[in-house]
């Protein structure tokens, strides 16, 4: 998906919201496992078709996949198969934090931009320029780069001074980054709990997406995120998990998550009318 | 496995070989796919079965699984099981190079210290403490932490200069983990291509046990990572993939990974005894 398709389907549906498919066995509805011999696929399916049309991308984590082994890999696939043919407007993200060497993030590359047609996959910036290029050379493929997480840990190593130029480590990931990729091919991640930060980050990169995680369980609000964080063409992807696909564990979790959804789509219709984008 | 386990290991087998399995589709024998309904997972089993009496660990590298989908995820699990079952005093890295929120880090580890009963995985220490500890909660299990990486763009970040401190960005990691974890939960990963810094390195973490790639294919010196990097348990595992598993791509491959195995495990051997550990 190009940047202006992007764009586009944002402004057509009011909304930048990622719904995150962490799909977790432990909390998805037990009835579930009664009436269903796929419960953790119907679960992806039926919050997938019930907020669909309120959002423009879906962030499968891949932890939750992984956890179940060989099974989860395959609901995996077919999530995003499922995803694939019957909305073709969304931009799939797997959020796999993946970065090796040169030949192995090649390999990851494959796996999840090429196999199985993923739009997007998130990376980390550690292992530098060769751990990364890889990502980079799928058509219309986003890298979605770590530079300030949501997390407590954040502050451990990104916010380290550099002594040559001052700039803070995710800042240097956002600039030296701009030498192997463009607001064409990536995206950044940027923590929803650090809001006030993204004023800095628009200053270093103003034209690129971001992807925000950490609205919701995790604290952050979207206003600020918003009145921070948005450019022109939007400029943002505003995740949303726990708050939205465990919204109720009963029956009714179908609607409850679809409730959840709208909300975010309703405030988020706000912030792109008072920036003049729809 | 607990660090004496590990050390008797490698007194055993006067051997600190780790052998990679970065097993791919495109570099096995051809005619592998000939006599063989199972050729990636034959492979595995032959290559462990040459190597096994001369290395103390294998380390399957997950990209290369994950690139050919749930067959990969299958062949992974089984290898890790033929392994455990068959040569029970391997130890067993998942290189994974995860790493995320802690409640998806968990997630990590159960899927891979848990479910897959490796004894260790590789772990990007961008997003911090939290990213890390779940990890740590596995008996006799280990992380593996990335320090100095063996690739080019280790020189994007990893050198970065502290202005506080002076540190460079490796050394802070170095540091400020081992309030997370010891000596005997926690490895960190050295590449065998600068070797040099081990000295400074080992006097920041002289206990710990450090996993080296970039030896053979990447053009590391084995001389130099044992003048350098070992201490009084060893503390060094040596990685080698490419050289050893991919050393004929004939009916021959057998013999030819165990000859590349044996000739490292005898260089090993005499740096053993040069530092009187055996």
């Amino acid at each position: 998906m190009t940047k202006q398709q992007l764009f586009e389907n944002i402004q057509r549906k009011k909304s930048f919201l990622c719904v995150g498919l962490d799909t977790d066995v432990t909390k998805i509805p037990e009835h579930l496992f009664n009436v269903s011999e796929d419960p953790i696929f119907d679960f992806n399916k039926a919050i997938i078709d019930a907020t669909a049309d309120l959002c423009v991308a879906y962030k499968p984590n891949l932890a939750f996949y992984e956890s179940i082994g060989l099974e989860g890999w395959d609901i995996l696939e077919r999530t995003v198969d499922y995803i694939r043919t019957n909305y073709p407007d969304q931009f799939i993200i797997a959020d796999a934090k993946r970065g090796d060497i040169g030949n192995t993030s090649a390999m990851y590359a494959g796996a999840f931009l090429g196999n199985m047609e993923f739009d997007a996959i998130t990376v980390a910036p550690y292992m530098g320029e060769d751990s990364i290029t890889p990502f980079l050379t799928y058509e219309d493929k986003w890298v979605i780069l770590l530079a300030l997480t949501s997390n407590k840990g954040a502050f451990d190593f990104q916010f380290m001074k550099d002594a040559e130029t001052g700039e803070r480590l995710f800042e240097k990931v956002l600039k030296i980054s701009q030498k192997w990729g463009n607001s064409d091919n990536m995206m950044y991640v940027v923590g929803a709990t650090k809001a006030e930060m993204l004023s800095d980050i628009r200053a270093i990169v103003p034209d690129h997406f971001l992807l925000v995680p950490g609205v919701g369980a995790q604290g952050g609000s979207l206003q600020e995120v918003a009145k921070y964080g948005m450019n022109d063409s939007c400029g943002l992807l505003v995740n949303s998990s726990r708050q939205i696909i465990y919204a109720d564990d009963t029956e009714k979790y179908v609607d409850a998550a679809r409730t959840e959804a709208l909300k975010v789509q309703q405030e988020m219709e706000i912030y792109l009318k008072e920036k003049g984008l729809i």
